[in-house]
């Protein structure tokens, strides 16, 4: 469909497509509102707004409702799921079982499901966000699950406008590179923290990648607010999961976000030395 | 005195001397039973271990109570102090002044003055530590002053005995060097915390010196639990006073000491890039 | 054109149109033998090899002649030329005539004119690297424009066949950032040498661009031998242009090729202190 | 012997006492015009300048002939050389036995016996110093044993004159710390070449201790020209005699001497990645 034969259609079905992509009531309501509107980027920007500024716990914990369980089979066979939990579709049975186990703890202790955005995970890297997100409190996880609910939804947008394609990426991205054994760190958990008013609150969470990177710790085209920020990387796990010594239990960079500009973060990360550096 | 002299001391002389090194009664007392002591290591062996092992909030309080105030100058003509708080000396007027004030305030927020092992230690630096020493909560206060108490009491104990010098340094050390200026990173303020089973005690705080170092972050000699500390260097502090822009607000090392070595833990800073390593 | 359309060419026609990718009658006629080719990756694998491995100074040289100057306003309009030198189109009449100055200058020196893959590179960045070439011998700048030219070739076979797109980056990349100032190192000017039986041998040239990057070091597909390279990185020069003072005069970093892999090749510099790694 | 006795001493006893810290006729000549001196610094600096400005090849060449060969026997026992040889006592027979056959070859190759100082460097080390000199040509050979002739030179007056000590250190120090490994890179050999007018010239040559240092790599109070050094790392054969692969087959760090200053280049090693920055 193009934006503009959706601006064409009937508000019943507009918002039915709308509600296939976030299944909070308020989102669509208030998305509603916003049509017509003239790009993609207006759209993408809007679906942002509102669903970071304008709904609350409620509203997110409905959209969870309505996702299929990842590992659950016959969920995954649902429209969009298929494709946007590929990851899981060529792990070992081992690792499903896992999940599923994990899956059922997650909702037990949230009372929701575990909302991922797949897209470009391995199972293994799955399976290990979702072991890290279990240790969250209530508050943090709901907003991180928000998160990758957005995700979700901007690329179940994106497919439903075959007009138009993000540009857009992480503001905040990362790469974590293992100089003593010269490849890129990978299966390494990272947090993004921001300096709240009163707290630090885990706003994002991911897993390094083959490449040792996390490409979409944040929703395209989120702007976070300037202030203080961590990333905290997980690299005593990485190294004591390789038998090696490591002086660092785990790395923490704080830096500075001052504007809306793209900001790289990276890690050079040897058992006994590390840097990080403002990258480009 | 000689060690051997002081073994031949009767009691009440010999806890006189025990006492003018360190004014708390419990120590002096725990301190007596070591005597005859063979060597200068094993009397300050004993010493630290008694004195944080041993000794509770409610002792080091009252040693805190024989000491003289900095900036008081009355106090720095008595017995010790004229040499141990020599940085004070040379300060300017203005200076003095702010020492006189934060040292008011800081005996207002804590109920006791400030201790600090001076030697070595400018005026500049002393005012700083004590700035940064005043946002503490009591708890991490009466840790940090007990353990410069420690400091003191070892130097007062190395000046009593003629015949034994400290061969030691402190367990932790640090330097700081400004990668961008090509020179040490100086009055940078430095926090050594520990992760004690609930919480994250601060034990030690210093401030970098000209040479970018703070060699007396631990008293000589003493040993820390193996297990996770952390080093936190206000860096955004010495770049914003001189006004260069940088990335971190401050830099925090989380690393782990594993036995009784002697832990390096260096900073490479530069406005948008940091570096550290186990050094030696 | 597309590639089968090509293969049906009668064989004056194929070579002509070849002819216009690369001037020398040499790889012409061993390109010709390669046709028909099943695939542009094969294509682009042979006329890699043909220029590399079977010709030498005298088809290098050959090829140079057929080639508009840059900065000859004449030249720029013929085919080609337009578009690939569009970096210079947009330069200030000074720079123009700086070009155009030491181009004779070049000419002049070393008996050809002056070669370079134009594409994405500003006129600023040209003339920097056609005065870094200036100062080579003979020898290694014959090497470095046919490189050059093989770049070009590739171009615009690419323009040729409709049907195809290089996939491949060079084998060898580097980024600049400079870790003071918290931005990419532009317009420093960077070479790779090889370690060659008896001699160092530079083989390509480039100047960092606004991303502190110099994407096109070698021709896309170019594999160079397993051995010992060096990169060095006119970082005094960026320093001293900015009146800053440095440590280091230049920036030489030697490395192994082991293999056919990608080898990034970072720098983070400061003026007084800078870092490599293998890069992914 | 105190400074003033020997200002006392007859001019024919004087200079054999000199004779007998270096064995060159023109040194003692020269110095001999130096005396009375008033203190010992002005005593270096004299030795010093005459050694490196006013003597040369053939004053040189000559003291070389003044030294027992390192691991014979006979000459081990000889003066001075019982203490300044120490290393070489508790080496193993297979180590003296190398060492020997090194010698050999040395003297054969540039006509002259290795000169080392000895103090404070281990059979391991010499060995490896030696076998690393062995591969240069005999003009940087030369210039370095008779820095090395300095080095011994400084220890025998500073035994002669009871009453002064060296306070200085040589203005170029090292460092090497293997992040990887997270302790010091030791054994690890070390150049420093000057550039000079028309070629780099190797000035001193080391190995690092088990501190990871070359702590006497210059003559305690030599003073460079300011200009271009080059310090080389030998750190592919650190990983190779480890059986570690590594990504550089040595390193090389260009600098600048700017004045009379201290100038400590560390370097922070792990197999694919370094840094390093101007230390303090």
């Amino acid at each position: 469909m193009t934006l503009s034969s959706f601006n064409n259609l009937d508000k019943e079905a507009a918002a039915k497509e709308l509600f296939s992509c976030c299944g909070s009531k308020k989102w669509v309501s208030l998305m509603m509102n916003a049509f017509p509107v003239g790009s993609g980027n207006a759209l993408i920007e809007k679906a942002t707004t509102i669903w970071y500024d304008e709904c609350h716990d409620k509203d997110w914990l409905e959209s969870f409702t309505h996702h299929p369980r990842i590992g659950d089979k016959k969920s995954l066979t649902e429209k969009f799921a298929g494709r946007e939990q590929a990851g899981v579709a060529s792990a070992t049975r081992e690792i499903i079982e896992a999940l599923a186990s994990s899956n059922t703890a997650y909702e037990k202790k949230f009372g929701f499901i575990f909302i991922v955005c797949a897209t470009g995970k391995s199972a293994i890297e799955m399976l290990r966000l979702l072991n890290d997100r279990l240790k969250n409190d209530r508050n943090n996880e709901i907003r991180i699950a928000m998160g990758e609910q957005h995700k979700i939804t901007l690329i179940r947008l994106e497919k439903l406008f075959e007009d138009f394609q993000f540009l857009k990426m992480s503001q905040v991205t990362t790469h974590v590179l293992d100089t003593a054994a010269g490849r890129p760190g990978r299966d390494i958990s990272v947090r993004l923290i921001h300096k709240a008013t009163n707290e630090w609150q885990t706003i994002a969470q991911g897993v390094t990648n083959g490449d040792g990177r996390v490409s979409d710790l944040l929703p395209a085209g989120k702007i976070l607010l300037p202030g203080i920020y961590k990333m905290v990387f997980e690299t005593g796990n990485y190294y004591s999961d390789q038998k090696i010594k490591s002086f660092y239990p785990y790395v923490e960079i704080v830096f500075q976000i001052f504007d809306d500009a793209h900001y790289h973060v990276p890690l050079l990360i040897s058992p006994f030395g590390y840097s990080t550096y403002r990258g480009s």
